[in-house]
């Protein structure tokens, strides 16, 4: 079963806001998520890597959740983080999502236990895939090997793509080696392929990609949805041209830790200190690499606005 | 502050063994660690790396906790993992154990985020250790890098073994380079360190060691506490002899993967085929693996017995 739900675009891997207790402080979020809306990404990747995702609990993620839906955010604005290690925890937040009506979920494999066969990785996600048990669902694997230690390889994705047919519905390729988005790009055309970095966007889109979902959207969400858009009314040069200035944008931010060097400048553009707080076992970026950051960015005459 | 109730001897990293609809079997699970302690082990490793821990959701591993507890199994006999990625589920789980009067807990740093900092570690489990607040709790850190991606390393060490002193009991070092145990053992003598093997049990008793947590308990926990009980005697002649035989056995199971080779075992032995079951990323091994483990194990005069 098909459907036309599925994402494209620009799309930001929200960064993940907390309270003084290290709770999830849902209003920063909300205002975030509007902000980064209003700056131009299609969507929202929540709970993604960049999203301290797996740091916090399945009822803490389902709470923030809600409250973006409460507070007016689209259900086709969502790109929701559901993979976990424990199957049981990876189906709960993907039943929630889904029953939510946010029917895109992107999935990390179960990322503990390395080495794990194509099947056993594949009958993970079949198992979310059939407790769920709704066709509307779209799955999104999420490839991101230098953390997870688990590859979404070619093996697996040749066996899920074809045995849920429709519901895996495309990969987020983190792994930074462009080379591999190109290979899932040719060899899965009906598959939704997102590099994980702006780096690569006006090329993928070129090739046949589907956007790209970014941590450095937090930081620069119109100038990636500038490429974006010079690409979308086939203006190769303006095109090139707002790829360039957004790989140097990305150059600059990702020299630093991209959560908490993302959250400083964040903290900054609000006025809002609060901003800065990480969940261990992160630590907030000292206040001399911060304003370095800051620094290299006005270097560059680039501010975040709104 | 202290207490008298850390653990020390030979620990079964027990199996959980699973339902046919993949939860835990706590009948089974009662079962298996009443037989565990009948066969000789100290005590019984719930939730680690071979009993699929991280697979399982927090309510999935409170209820198995308690239902051991209600089996009749006493809290000192039990040391429960509790470490996950999310702070929160870590809190939640080892404060579980703790108010059940379970004081001993294992912990996993959170393990999806890498490199990151000593002082990032210590706060993630300074988190746990302040949230719990029972000073009757015993911390041990859990080093197994080849799954978790984050040692733990002698710099973490020196932090939390003098902030939180007398909670912070020990570290379970399934690393498999001895030379590391050897360097807990001298660097932190009021620490209890235990080989995650028994192949190293005789040689860290000699050294100062606090025993061995293993999971080839399994199949073997009455000639692990062989190795045990001679060296307590102080028959060395006699703690070598048993310690080569339990070496020649552990050789052999881990040939074969630890928890579903060790299921099958277990399965073969109880002569009930639903013992073979594993969670998703993990494949029950093939018949004819499990076979030959066993044949390996029968041409080696061995079987499990009671």
């Amino acid at each position: 079963v098909s459907n036309e739900t599925f994402i494209n675009g620009v799309w930001a891997a929200t960064l993940t806001p907390l309270d003084n207790d290290l709770g999830i402080d849902t209003e920063r979020l909300i205002r975030h998520a509007f902000w980064l809306l209003d700056s131009g990404v299609h969507g929202i990747g929540l709970f993604g890597t960049t999203g301290e995702a797996v740091s916090f609990s399945v009822d803490e993620r389902v709470k923030a959740l809600d409250a973006l839906l409460t507070a007016g955010i689209r259900q086709d604005q969502l790109l929701v983080g559901a993979g976990c290690c424990a199957l049981t925890d990876s189906i709960a937040l993907a039943k929630h999502a889904v029953d939510a009506g946010c029917f895109n979920v992107l999935m990390l494999p179960p990322f503990y236990y390395k080495d794990m066969s194509d099947e056993g990785l594949a009958a993970s996600f079949g198992e979310v895939i059939d407790r769920v048990n709704d066709p509307l669902m779209n799955v999104y694997l999420y490839h991101f090997p230098r953390l997870s230690g688990v590859p979404i390889t070619a093996g697996l994705l040749d066996i899920v793509s074809q045995r849920y047919k429709g519901v895996v519905a495309g990969v987020k390729d983190s792994g930074g080696d462009y080379t591999n988005t190109q290979m899932m790009i040719e060899r899965y055309p009906d598959l939704h392929i997102f590099p994980g970095s702006e780096r690569f966007l006006h090329q993928a889109m070129i090739e046949g990609g589907a956007g790209c979902i970014t941590a450095t959207a937090n930081a620069n969400p119109r100038g990636i949805r500038d490429v974006w858009d010079a690409w979308e009314r086939a203006d190769a040069d303006d095109a090139a041209a707002r790829q360039t200035r957004a790989t140097e944008i990305r150059s600059i931010v990702e020299k630093y830790p991209l959560v908490t060097g993302q959250k400083h400048l964040v903290a900054a553009h609000r006025k809002d200190p609060g901003w800065t707080r990480v969940r261990p076992p992160m630590t907030s970026i000292s206040t001399t690499d911060g304003d370095a950051l800051a620094a290299e960015l006005q270097a560059a005459d680039f501010s975040l606005t709104g």
